[in-house]
């Protein structure tokens, strides 16, 4: 299924700074960056508790937040890019 | 319909700073902000429609981009928020 996986994260101190950098470092192991704090991940239940379980560690609750979204199998006709960038089709082949 | 908008505006210069505030303005009219440039957003097919229209508007789309995710009505269990900040729902009532 296409997770969508969002975050804010508070970047006024260096410890965020790095949290942020973290974040991003595991967000890439699980799928494809689309926007600067959006990835799309191709995951199965079991990766998808994982990669939730592996950011719930990194982040600090009080100043950070992750969203995931649920798009399902069928998610070629939900998604709709405008603009910069090229966008990558989560399976990894880049879409022109 | 939910409509998840995300968007990247390049912010180097002062016109892309004007376009990211331009962008937000815009999204706040159309839905509620969930992280920074992520707007959950009820909308109908015209509404849609239109929300895009204008967001094309300002974007450069050599620079930025709008990605736009289509999460039907039955969205409820399709989001997932940890972390910080209440988060709201799409059609107004804070979940605390």
């Amino acid at each position: 299924m296409l997770v969508l996986i969002t975050y804010d994260v508070n970047t006024e101190t260096a410890a965020g700074r790095k949290r942020l950098r973290k974040v991003a470092k595991q967000c890439v192991n699980y799928g494809q960056r689309v926007q600067n704090s959006v990835f799309e991940c191709i995951l199965d239940a079991a990766q998808c508790f994982q990669v939730k379980h592996i950011l719930e560690q990194i982040i600090d609750p009080k100043q950070d937040s992750l969203r995931f979204y649920y798009l399902g199998n069928n998610y070629k006709t939900k998604v709709e890019h405008i603009g910069a960038k090229p966008t990558y089709e989560a399976e990894g082949v880049l879409m022109v």
